[in-house]
């Protein structure tokens, strides 16, 4: 049964089911097929590195797929030619995390496409509202990746709230089944946006190995933290901190972080060499919380197929009565 | 409409709503007046202390309440003559949070209450089910006071599928409305336990001007760490750490915690008189992330029938089809 909102109607989708920009990991494939199996395939532009993006956007035009392309603002903005690369190709929506969104929204919204703002907290939704973003992704501090510390069981009603009336809000950070869209939609959201469970497709651009890190680990053995960031000599400002899988290395640094960067020559080569050999008790396996609810690795059509199956059983099930027993 | 669930039943209530035992704020009072309102109230032990104690339970018993009593668990296993104390009037409940459960289970259990385990992480739901816990609390780090990190929407189903089958799960952190609830049974609990919410209602043990600073407050303006337990020489082990409302004192020490504790006799000092004169710029609105939420002080059984009307109309109106629009 198929689960319509606005997000599905202004996206033109059949589910409510949006592709995290996972940096690198959320390459044409993934998009594709994401795209193909009902949801919406957004790219993970990421810091932006211009050969990988222009071979993913001929890749994804070849396949005349519906996609949105995501940067991370800060690093975009660094090099904003990479953002007329990406309308070149007529994508559906570009998703903006991580940074002011102001000076990139009119010519996104010129070329057609949606604005789209990923955000944190009350304070930057208002700010990403007011610069004209058509949609609102709530990051909960259960993603993946890069993020901060708000729980998205609070964040989420209070964006709702606070731009919910002229804004559809997506959920992200900790969804990664049907249970997780149910509640969603149940907390005011328009749909979801799934990073981690996504990663543990067949088509995902990771390594087997970290797909099954992902697939083994709990949600207890994730960790916010920079250590993987100075290791890879990428250190954010704060209050950002980067969510990823427990490993030996960040087991070994974490909390000793000014240590770390004392090490920092070492380490980062040490790291960059983890990196390249796959060697995932060094290197990050970047996933979230909803590791722990990931339990295959499948197909993304299988997921989406499975998220909206169970999320509208839950929902055609879910009268106060029906729930007795 | 009613919301009939396992937990309504075990605990012979009529909706599935839980006061957290907020520390001193959950008193007699507070008690009575969510379980008359059709909830289960549960008496704030906290820490342990006898006088505040024996004159709660006595306010209790005068008026027939059903009831159940918290404890800090790690703080009661210094003086377990208090769960003793509690166990003679007859609680429906006893709710432990924060430490081995173990050594208490069968003398709850014989004096025929019920044993509710609070827990933050998939291994301690294991090791509370294993103790032979009747009820579990997933508490995400939302939640006001202490707690962990991981965060409600994750946390919850997680544990659901680990040892839901046998025992049911009520979620706390982060939940003050009816879409909480509604979200919460999606993720397979069986109740909410709320905290924050009920802080700010008129039978509350909390000055007025904490109720407020908590309806005035913006989820972003909470924050955990430790600095309100170094002030008040109260520091507890990792990886605990306390939210509460963000105000003078905790932005001025928040990141110099070594610093504070080196000023700790002068500050520890200043701490108390603000505590004893609610100069809330330097004592602590020990308050979770739902703050953002809580728009109104009202009384416990509104906020009661509030959230029980609010989410029996999402959960009436939530088929998929009619989520569109």
């Amino acid at each position: 049964m198929p689960i319509s909102t606005s997000i599905t109607k202004l996206l033109g989708i059949s589910h409510p089911i949006v592709l995290a920009p996972m940096d690198l990991v959320a390459d044409a494939r993934l998009t594709a097929a994401v795209t193909a199996a009902g949801g919406f395939g957004i790219l993970g532009g990421g810091y932006g590195d211009e050969q990988w993006l222009t071979r993913e956007l001929d890749l994804l035009e070849q396949t005349h797929t519906r996609f949105g392309v995501g940067f991370i603002t800060w690093s975009m903005a660094k090099q904003p030619k990479l953002l007329d690369l990406a309308l070149e190709r007529k994508p559906a929506a570009v998703v903006l995390s991580f940074g002011d969104p102001r000076p990139f929204v009119d010519r996104i919204k010129g070329s057609g496409a949606l604005v789209i703002c990923q955000i944190q907290s009350i304070a930057l939704a208002k700010e990403a509202a007011a610069a004209g973003a058509d949609v609102l992704i709530a990051q909960g501090t259960e993603a993946g990746g890069h993020g901060v510390s708000r729980g998205l069981v609070t964040l989420l009603p209070e964006v709702v709230d606070a731009v919910g009336k002229s804004t559809p809000v997506l959920a992200a950070g900790g969804i990664a089944d049907g249970r997780g869209l149910a509640a969603a939609l149940m907390l005011g959201a328009s749909g979801v946006v799934m990073g981690t469970r996504f990663y543990a497709t067949h088509e995902a651009a990771g390594a087997p190995a970290a797909k099954e890190r992902i697939r083994a680990a709990t949600g207890d053995d994730t960790q916010r933290s920079i250590v993987f960031d100075i290791s890879r000599r990428n250190v954010w400002p704060a209050p950002f901190t980067g969510r990823c899988l427990r490993n030996v290395h960040l087991d070994r640094w974490l909390g000793r972080e000014v240590e770390l960067l004392r090490h920092q020559d070492e380490e980062s080569e040490k790291y960059a060499a983890a990196r390249r050999e796959n060697d995932f008790d060094i290197a990050a396996v970047i996933a979230g919380e909803s590791s722990g609810l990931v339990r295959d690795i499948s197909s993304a059509r299988e997921v989406v197929d499975r998220v909206v199956r169970d999320a509208s059983a839950l929902l055609a099930r879910c009268s106060p009565q029906a729930l007795s027993g």
